[in-house]
């Protein structure tokens, strides 16, 4: 199963999804865009889609879908109430359940997000030979909460969360060159080194995800995380919203390579 | 008075503005980002942001200020309500007005959108050695609809309108590079050559500013425009909104150069 939806046409994993299939996206339809996705009430899409706008790194817009709507352009024909495979709805600030389908509490008045995701940079890094060593294990990726503040937005704010990697110094330099060229997913680094930098204490005790040791020759790299968007649901207490659930994304028809 | 202008801190050229100065701003405060304005009520905000977003070519978001605010973090101190040598006042989506100070109109919930404006990418041009004839000539850039439609948002919909100048052949890929990293400056050129492709007719007769000759070993180059807003508040019949009288810009304290 596991091979057969490495090579997946998007809407054939999307379908499978919708079927009713539960699993994590990681390494699904490789070469094509995955998102993050946020729904929020229409009367807060204003502040949320401004939030995006002055956080363009940890919250690159792919695509809106308008109120009430569940087809993205990037995706004709598929339904964001069904197709990803799991979901976090959330009341007040906490999450309230994870499902497979939100249909049950979809509500008309509802704006839906997509933003870039950081499985779209991982694969354009191992195809120009940079090995990440949790995807090789099979972990997933160590996620660190920061003192960086966002630029808040209305009643949007909080902190950056940042994944990180260890990245062989000599190859930081292609690192950069290619995350710089894709806005979409995340961009650059936004720290390379220090951790203390970002008012992380201790790399091996991630706030997500799990820990990975930095080997001999080997740099911790930090760059803005799609987390940061649940952590900033949290700290707003949004009255209600719908998001994917963490590694559960939405596939989409966009080819990684293009903005 | 023009020359003193020409190298007058931003915070100055504002003042002087705000004391009541009408003048256009090509020229002025050398080296710093002047915006196109668009402050439309509360109610719309949403949907005139996501057209930014879905058209950030013709409409390069510099700086938005939240709900009933009129000073920018791009010009600290300033005051977007008096700081402009021009205004338009719309209703309805026609001009109703063209004032220089608007505060017996403002509204509470009026949402600013500073937009980004061609003056920065030409005063960079012109670092580089590109001449720009109309710039010389003192005369206005020659621009024109297009029956290419830009993406649509909400009640927010309407066709390009690019701006056009003669470049040499020999220095086209130079000018497609150094405006290609300038996206807050509406970026690289969106067309080259075939104005017929655009679905203009005719280089001679602009449908805004004005006409400027095609010269032996020049192509005329397409850039996407900020008058492109105006159209679309035209077609849109926008209740009410504010924006800058055209040429008169919001000078900012950003560097042209940096994002």
């Amino acid at each position: 199963m596991l091979d057969s939806l490495t090579t997946a046409a998007p809407d054939a994993a999307r379908l499978l999804f919708r079927a009713g299939l539960r699993r994590p996206t990681a390494g699904l339809s490789a070469g094509f865009q995955q998102a993050n996705l946020v729904c929020v009430p229409r009367q807060h899409a204003f502040d949320f889609l401004l939030f995006t706008a002055r956080n363009p790194q940890p919250c690159p817009v792919v695509d809106v879908v308008e109120t009430g709507g569940w087809t993205p352009e990037v995706a004709p024909g598929a339904d964001l109430r069904t197709d990803l495979p799991g979901y976090r709805i959330w009341r007040g600030g906490n999450v309230e359940a994870e499902v497979s389908d939100v249909r049950a509490v979809w509500r008309t008045d509802l704006v839906s997000f997509l933003l870039g995701c950081s499985f779209t940079f991982e694969h354009a890094l191992m195809i120009a030979g940079i090995r990440l060593r949790h995807v090789e294990q099979g972990r997933n990726v160590a996620m660190f909460d920061t003192s960086t503040p966002c630029r808040s937005a209305g009643i949007f704010s909080g902190n950056l969360v940042v994944s990180m990697r260890p990245i062989l110094i000599g190859q930081l330099d292609r690192v950069r060159a290619i995350c710089a060229a894709m806005p979409w997913a995340h961009g650059a680094p936004v720290h390379v080194g220090d951790p203390s930098e970002l008012g992380i204490s201790d790399l091996q005790t991630p706030d997500y995800g799990d820990p990975i040791e930095i080997q001999p020759g080997e740099v911790p790299v930090f760059w803005a995380c799609g987390v940061t968007t649940q952590n900033v649901l949290r700290h707003s207490q949004l009255s209600f919203a719908i998001t994917h659930a963490p590694g559960f994304m939405f596939v989409t028809d966009k080819p990684a390579m293009s903005a």
